[in-house]
């Protein structure tokens, strides 16, 4: 998503000319590519396939919205199946319209989880519950804390259900990290992504995420935490931006591979 | 603020006649007014001033930006006390430019509140720190749980610091019930404000709170919460909305009575 103005193919390039060795992938420009043409695309560059967002939206009431939901999300394991992914993003979904009861939307993805867990760990899937920024909880996801979303998930093994770090929802609480290594501890951080929180805010609050090294989040403190948690695996960038995307794609890859190197490797101040 | 087009004469005159027994100012109205003149509209009015806003941004490193801070701070105690209020509400405060520690900024109102605490009480005026939503934590207010803003002012005796419960706020905050609890039991409710919880938000996310009734927040379940924990204190509406300051201030004013009606009195559901 940081480079969403580029086609697959030349994504599949600019990543590895830069010698990025994976990718984390939408379900939408897949669908548009094709998935076994993707699957094809990124195996023969030698891309892993990071993640795929997403499933969730989980909160329906309706019984037919429940119903289209919940096979929309199997159908997105299998697609995170035929990719070679191993981890489905879930954004959990916000609160159905005139509700006000956020315990019991989240009682509702629980019931979800309890199906489609086991559906995903038949298939090699493990599934992340993204904690969304609390700005976003009446209309995309009620689960807006790391420990809202490790409750959620220890109800499940955690080769079915984990959660992701995502600096972005996260740099805020100070909870995160007693909630980091707690997640660490049970082998459920499945995904570590990476943005910065940059001000002000842009009308809809969606696409006004910061490049990294241009806000207030300590990313370097983020990259230990999970890393003493016992996080192993692939960090992504996602930066949804529509300056970054009015820009030349490439330009922005090479750009964000630089911020990466000086603002998360290396040493901590 | 929820009908600040109205000038201070018109808003007492419309509150008098909706049979509204008090009113929140702010400093700035209040200093165009004139403060004298301001405390002898209200009293003659027969009106309370439930609250002053505000103080507070009290996280700036530079010395001379913190002595200016506390002197300004001092003078909206000041004022506070001239115009009979027994709270004035603090916003604490957002990074300074450059800077990463939320934690550091937490300590740096500790630090100020040692002096503003006593400073206050000696005036008969109490602090109500108010968690702000995350979403302002990086420009407006490092303090975003009401359990953040309880660990501050519980270093503090509660006639010197206490919160403020404020809806838009915390409204999406699991924890926020045990957190009421704790403050009531700790007689650190010194303020309780509503406004309603919309989206989408507009740019810069301050002036997108909805009128009561319109959004997400259950309204009588905060009521229940602050009155089970023996809140027995006025009730505030702070609505900042562009759409309301565009419409006749009166109409406003009646609207907001007759939706704190509907929503907030009454049983619950």
């Amino acid at each position: 998503m940081t480079a969403k103005q580029l086609p697959l193919p030349e994504l599949v390039n600019g990543l590895v000319g830069l010698g990025v060795p994976g990718v984390g992938l939408w379900r939408e420009p897949v669908a548009r590519y094709g998935l076994a043409a993707t699957a094809a695309l990124v195996a023969d560059a030698g891309l892993s396939v990071t993640t795929l967002c997403r499933g969730g939206f989980l909160t329906a009431i309706d019984p037919v919205e429940r119903a289209a939901a919940l096979a929309d999300n199997r159908a997105a394991v299998d697609e995170a199946a035929a990719l070679g992914t191993d981890t489905l993003v879930l954004v959990s979904g916000g609160l159905p319209a005139g509700s006000r009861d956020l315990a019991g939307a989240r009682e509702r993805i629980a019931d979800a989880l309890t199906e489609l867990g086991p559906y995903a760990a038949e298939r090699g899937v493990r599934l992340a519950i993204e904690p969304l920024h609390p700005m976003y909880a009446a209309d995309r996801c009620v689960v807006s804390t790391l420990e809202q979303a490790l409750d959620l998930a220890e109800r499940f093994p955690a080769e079915q259900v984990g959660i992701v770090v995502d600096t972005y929802h996260l740099w805020w609480d100070d909870r995160v990290a007693a909630q980091i290594s707690r997640a660490g501890a049970g082998g459920r951080i499945h995904s570590f992504q990476l943005a910065d929180w940059v001000t002000p805010l842009p009308a809809g609050v969606l696409n006004g995420r910061g490049q990294l090294g241009d806000g207030a989040v300590d990313m370097r403190w983020f990259r230990d935490a999970v890393a003493e948690a016992g996080y192993r695996g692939p960090v992504e960038v996602e930066i949804f931006n529509d300056g970054l995307w009015a820009r030349d794609g490439q330009e922005v890859l090479a750009e964000t591979v630089t911020r990466y190197r000086e603002c998360v490797v290396g040493d901590s101040a």
